[in-house]
């Protein structure tokens, strides 16, 4: 069968994947027996094309490099659900912009898509923190398949190792260094460099954002500890539960000590039990320099879980980079069509 | 559905998958949907129990805690085709010991389930160094699945996540610690123990055999590197094609230059491009402190997968236990029910 595409937002990570998309079409079918056309990129910075038999690929990646609008082509109007029934689609890549709080546009798009039986892959942690039981329920209810490998670790596979690798083991405890941001700048400190020249230097390699209080205070990291609390426990932490330290307290004379301690300042994020009850945290914290997280420097991300029948697994990829973002979805594109 | 389990080779992994199934039932049937009967276990040493309604697990549990035979209960006689009709069995876990150079007796087992339609999931590198094509082929034919987590550091999930987490992305390099008997033996002369005592210790601690020569020589990590190169470049590399140089000529020498230099020797095994062909190579490496790979000590594997789309992925995972490779078995398993 054929797969038809939409994809909601064409920024770094929408286009990335769209330049897979294209590059990787016969290594595609030829490995995976994937085939398909994307008959859908709607944009809210660069307008709206459709055509529900493919559209040209090459002239939109031409056009998003050139001029980075759709403006010089044919332009498809319409809401999004009218969009989606226009574009025949079979399944959506949903990566517009992240809202923590309302979880908009993306908690439209892809509650839309599922309820008509589209299968969706997001890298948007906004749905998934607003409407994580809503979402999977209307998936369930119209035989819909919804996957964000994406919103973790960007394409390192972890939502895929904690839900078919490691089935039937039970998860004990995760830890791990989740953020990107926190990591680049305690790690150009550990190298001796100022807090404010570390984050300057983020922002300009672009892992920071101009307001950098969402990976500065812990929230983007808590963000993921409550999904990963769903997908590897089963179980729900809000945000405003999750014990949060951010990295702005974390002064050079600290990093020193435990450097020469042997040991490395990083920011760690986890879920334990307590008690007997499940708590999530945000910290920095002093790791031995033989521990695997001690090897995670830059923007790169880590996790590691530790289960009933494996002891620790520890899992090791680079940062959110929009080729690897773009990677995210594509491997859920694939596994959606089987 | 309910499935219906045999089980070939009744020794360490095998009957740690028993007590998996027996303990995990509840847990299993409601995570998974995975309910199920082990049908059919056949042991050479303890002999064979068939029951197509289902074994009574807590039983035969006891049995091989107590009296590590299967004497004391009914016995079902038969050859393996005959076992395998009688017990009904939907999937098979192949156990039995490694055969590198014939396969058997996992071979034949394997073969034969699969061509009834059987999913088959093995533990076992023997069968597939010697018949890879076969085995997937008949798979295929039949309409079997056929998987083999285990294989390559046991229950943690190299295999899945090259074949579904990476989905999409191309392998363009793999390397790694895939013996855990050498890593072992390394660390503890890179803490200061001459070979000799690693070694001893090694072999008191059931990590290598009596005759160590098969992870001492590298042919346990060759045999390894074959089974990688099909899975991540679906290419055959012959074991004897595989550069291969053993770790019993490292000298404590050679490990205290390495340690005064801030770097560790490791025994890697991995495939890279040399100059557009695809090489195997098992070899004693030495790796700076500050690399994932100098974190993995003792008896844990590693695998550090480089592609075009994520640039380096690692995953880091304990060594090859009873358990964690009873893990891998019931992993696939619960992939194959689905």
């Amino acid at each position: 069968m054929e797969n038809r595409i939409a994809l909601a937002g064409s920024g770094n990570v929408g286009t990335a994947l769209l330049e897979l998309l294209h590059e990787k079409r016969g290594e595609l079918a030829e490995k995976y027996g994937f085939t398909y056309e994307v008959t859908l990129i709607t944009d809210l910075m660069k307008g709206t094309v459709a055509n529900a038999n493919g559209l040209d690929l090459e002239r939109i990646l031409r056009e998003i490099k050139t001029n980075r609008t759709f403006a010089n082509m044919p332009q498809t109007e319409g809401t999004f659900p009218e969009l989606l029934q226009a574009s025949e689609a079979t399944m959506l890549a949903e990566a517009t912009p992240t809202n923590i709080k309302t979880g908009e546009p993306g908690l439209s798009h892809i509650m839309e898509a599922l309820s008509r039986g589209i299968s969706v892959t997001t890298t948007n942690k906004g749905p998934l923190s607003v409407a994580w039981d809503e979402l999977h329920e209307t998936a369930k209810k119209y035989g819909a398949k919804f996957r964000h490998e994406g919103v973790v670790m960007s394409g390192t596979p972890v939502v895929q190792m904690l839900e078919c690798g490691l089935a039937g083991a039970s998860v004990t405890g995760i830890e791990g260094i989740l953020n990107g941001t926190t990591n680049f700048i305690l790690t150009r400190m550990y190298e001796g460099a100022p807090y404010a020249e570390a984050l300057a230097e983020a922002q300009r390699l672009g892992y920071a954002e101009a307001d950098p209080g969402g990976d500065i205070d812990g929230w983007d990291a808590a963000a993921k500890v409550s999904i990963l609390a769903r997908i590897a426990f089963g179980k729900k932490i809000p945000l405003e539960e999750i014990d949060r330290i951010g990295i702005s307290g974390v002064t050079p004379e600290r990093i020193a000590a435990a450097k020469q301690s042997g040991r490395k300042t990083k920011p760690v994020a986890g879920i334990k039990y307590v008690d007997g009850a499940l708590r999530g945290y945000v910290t920095p914290r002093e790791i031995p320099l033989d521990h695997p997280l001690a090897s995670v420097n830059g923007a790169a991300n880590a996790i590691a879980v530790t289960t009933d029948n494996l002891g620790c697994v520890t899992l090791i990829g680079p940062g959110a980079g929009r080729r690897e973002t773009g990677q995210a979805l594509l491997a859920d594109l694939i596994s959606m069509s089987k």
